[in-house]
């Protein structure tokens, strides 16, 4: 049986302009890796409605789960609830465990839950919240998309939360070879190797380091002992 | 007039698998930025010929350019430029030019242009070949979509060779204010002044450093001078 899918979709203007390097994606994909979910895609618009509707609704048509990031938060540039309770077509106001978890959290911290805050309560109807351990303003779960915050440290506690709720498969295990040779010298080796271990992944990824010309030949699989013997063999051909 | 738009499309199952984090996005975000072009989405992609084929036909539809980063080298997991071709209905083969090129290089290395290596020299008929000053084998451009490696530096060396042939709008310039006050405390000033400036855009991105909770509010356009009068109004504003 094959592993499920998921896409990501990354919200944020800031990214798209060159301000900010997206951590969220690479943190993602490691964790779905371990716990066998094939991550297929990601893609990052602007905060822009029909761009974000568009891409939401695409990818979860297509794929097992969609795990969005960026956008929820207080701000006029915090559009991505809205935009998602669209793409599905659900109603979406301020929903009421959703404000009680924000009045509890800034009664206790003496700042006042504003309008500006409550906007961080507006959630589909039918979601299921998303746990937030880091700044307690929740994410949410509809259908299979899972709305995330952008901030690394809380996207990476809403992940924490919503992971193991999800059924895997089998962990994606991969082994790397550094060789010190042009990819153009191994690709006829890598290329039979690929035949003979379809049910194996072989990726030839090249790196130039002081002018040296190299290249990482990484075998993925879920059959770790399959990985071994295709690596052995690969290690045997090249003279390794 | 509004800029040109662009889209990326990064091809590797090794940024999906979380193997690798991706560098070739941010730095094209920063270039095009630079020139006035408006980058508006990025799609990440793993080595799959339909989902590579339908990502560039459909971003190209969209976009005025089209950037591709990976999957151009010489072994079996390279596939993109075969599935550019496919996307536009345009033959592809080794051609001569970029064979010649190829011929060159080896000859001048010591090494075998051999069948692996002449892959690289598969060009869609009609396309444009891109200059590659780092190791020769060549990118290329067929409609408006740019084909060019995943290993950052040749990536770059691309991105100079053909970023100066675009034409590009007016550069987005952008200042950046830091505010050590939560998003929530200061939302409603910014919507305010996003309406009052609506030739703008008005971002806001939380931090959280060291227990500390702050936003930096950044505002892009393409006139510095409303850009300075935004930020004496928001500075004020927020009486710093």
């Amino acid at each position: 049986m094959s592993n499920p899918t998921a896409a990501m979709l990354v919200i944020g203007d800031e990214i798209l302009s060159g301000r900010t390097r997206d951590a969220n994606m690479h943190y993602l994909a490691g964790e779905l890796t371990k716990q066998g979910i094939d991550l297929s895609e990601v893609r990052i618009v602007s905060d822009d409605a029909p761009a974000i509707e568009a891409a939401a609704k695409a990818l979860s048509e297509t794929y097992d789960h969609v795990f969005t990031s960026g956008g929820i938060g207080p701000t006029h540039d915090d559009i991505t609830a809205d935009c998602i309770a669209r793409a599905f077509r659900a109603h979406i106001d301020v929903r009421d465990d959703a404000r009680a978890l924000l009045q509890a959290h800034y009664d206790n911290s003496g700042l006042e839950l504003n309008a500006a805050r409550l906007r961080m309560a507006r959630i589909p109807d039918g979601a299921v919240l998303i746990d937030n351990p880091v700044s307690t303003a929740p994410g949410f779960t509809i259908e299979n998309v899972h709305v995330m915050a952008g901030v690394p440290l809380v996207f990476q506690a809403m992940v924490a939360s919503v992971l193991p709720k999800l059924t895997g498969g089998s962990p994606l295990l991969s082994q790397t070879l550094r060789v010190n040779r042009g990819e153009g010298d191994i690709a006829a080796t890598l290329s039979a190797l690929a035949g003979a271990f379809d049910d194996l992944s072989i990726g030839c990824y090249p790196f130039q380091t002081n002018g040296v010309f190299g290249a990482n030949v990484v075998v993925r699989g879920t059959d770790g002992a399959r990985i071994d013997v295709a690596m052995t063999r690969l290690a045997k051909e090249l003279q390794l």
